[in-house]
């Protein structure tokens, strides 16, 4: 066993992958996972990373989720895929679509990617960064399970539906950004009652429909709010219809895990857009995005979206990924 | 003359139609132009009416935009169409690619188009309507000229940047939204300025980058913010990358009309993206987003983005477009 402290990116790999195999996943799907929650550890992206394995379990555990599924990729046209996951994760199902996905947008500029009946509980930024690095653009939208209610409603239809973008620019990494459309997300919901904090104004409603800066009123059949009013709860809707809707899959409020106690992966859709950006500009197209990042410096403007994560991943890449000697025992326990 | 009070629409049409053929512009510009501001005056969206008018004409008289110009359509693949607009409107542009546009969705299932040196002036929901009705779903986003700062920025460099999006539903009239990227639009803290009214908390900053509800204090070198804090932020972001950035036009910070007076539309880009439904749901895709509007409705949503401007269409096109004598007569001056 590997004393805590700093564990290289692959060791890491290697442990949580273990874990998903030992919980019914494939050898596939459980080294396709452990990469994903490996790198949001590596970028600093805890919420979505080995503090997540418990909710994956419980999912397996519960039948809820089936680890051995074999996603069926279903061409829909030259620029149009549909993959159903077969109530697998939507990982797997990204990554048999994959080479499709680039063979379309190659041959036309613009292809699709929609994925039904498929469990989605990692970071949405993986699912476009690798696109933007072979030269790509890349749009992801994901729909979950209902926590937000829509612009003047009481109760929750929409789940948070982040949406995630990546666009190459000049250098090796891409500008991403992945945002949720609700104020915040219920994890930290549920983490301030747990801490007796209070929300802050904007973030949710109680169970008459009433603003509430409680998370307990929030939680207990109250709902969170979509960022920036009724336009944010514009864009949830829009994620609805872009991933349940587009895919097949089931809308967030439709997401009943009631018979699977433990479930805690939000079976719904997602949809990929990638898009050939050499295609459009006359002028090249990573000296203009530089150009535009340059004037956004030149205003005072915050780092970007993905600067953060960067900066944590070359730091972890050189000295190891932070693990405690209590988490790594965890782990270690998981793969029993 | 007709009298003011409640105009056809189709005499509004022709008669807006006279004024932009008297200012420079082809038959086939001026019928698009008056055919969509005349849809704005139709569906109440009063802001994107015969009110921009002297704008339009200021742009058109100071040579700032080319009313004869022809826009060049450019087959950039199976999926992807481009099109130089040669600084005209960007809808003529619109028209000129749409067939093209309509056969390559249909054809492989999505399909993009992305215009160039153009000016839009106009609300967004028109351009992304009509594919709706003809059974496609449709994303437009367009830039414009900085007035919005971006994250942590104390200076312009975003435009108000709206993203408009429109899918098919029951019935005949799809579900559309149009909305601006800032918290509210530059047109509204001028009229603030002028009736003397302060702005809600969020809207801007001085030009010291402080948050400020003094609309002169936003126009004398301060900016609109983004609506939503940062995620609105990643959205007009997105916006300039996926308008200006991927149709090699200008970026909202470019645009420079400064040797032009009384030039008021801003010259950059757009791109809309049109999707065939019926290749992602294999269930009926109509049935699927009335389920969801259903629970929307259930959960006590308020109505739904398009639905006062179907209401105000419905009743002008019964009772005639409202316009004042004075309004009307303006009008009639323009054309001489």
């Amino acid at each position: 066993m590997t004393a805590g402290g700093r564990l290289p990116f692959d060791e890491l790999v290697t442990l949580i992958a273990a874990i998903f195999r030992r919980h019914g996943c494939t050898d596939a799907t459980a080294l396709i996972i452990a990469e994903n929650m490996a790198s949001a550890e590596r970028d600093g992206a805890l919420s979505h990373g080995i503090f997540r394995i418990p909710g994956y379990l419980g999912s397996l555990r519960s039948g809820w989720v089936d680890g051995a599924a074999q996603p069926v990729v279903e061409d829909r046209g030259p620029a149009f895929l549909r993959v159903d996951a077969r109530n697998g994760f939507t990982l797997p199902a990204l990554a048999a679509a994959r080479p499709a996905l680039l063979e379309k947008v190659r041959a036309n500029g613009i292809a699709l990617l929609t994925i039904r009946d498929s469990h989605h509980f990692g970071a949405l930024w993986p699912d476009v960064e690798p696109f933007a690095r072979d030269g790509f653009i890349a749009l992801a939208m994901v729909n979950s399970m209902a926590t937000v209610a829509p612009a003047g409603g009481s109760r929750p239809v929409y789940g948070t539906n982040p949406l995630a973008f990546a666009t190459p620019r000049g250098g090796d990494d891409p500008l991403v950004f992945d945002l949720a459309s609700s104020f915040m997300s219920n994890g930290d919901v549920q983490i301030a009652a747990r801490e007796g904090r209070l929300l802050p104004e904007g973030a949710g409603i109680d169970r008459h429909g009433q603003p509430t800066t409680d998370p307990k009123a929030v939680l207990d059949g109250g709902a969170l709010l979509p960022f920036g009013g009724y336009k944010g709860a514009a864009i949830a809707l829009m994620m609805e219809v872009m991933s349940a809707g587009l895919s097949g899959g089931q809308f967030s409020f439709e997401v009943d895990w009631s018979a699977h106690p433990g479930a805690a992966t939000p079976k719904s859709g997602e949809t990929i857009i990638v898009i050939d950006p050499d295609r459009g500009a006359p002028r090249p197209f990573r000296d203009r995005i530089e150009t535009l990042l340059g004037a956004i410096r030149a205003a005072g403007g915050e780092r970007l979206p993905s600067d953060r994560r960067y900066r944590n991943r070359r730091e972890t890449l050189r000295h190891g990924i932070p693990i405690s000697e209590a988490a790594l025992a965890e782990l270690h326990n998981f793969t029993r």
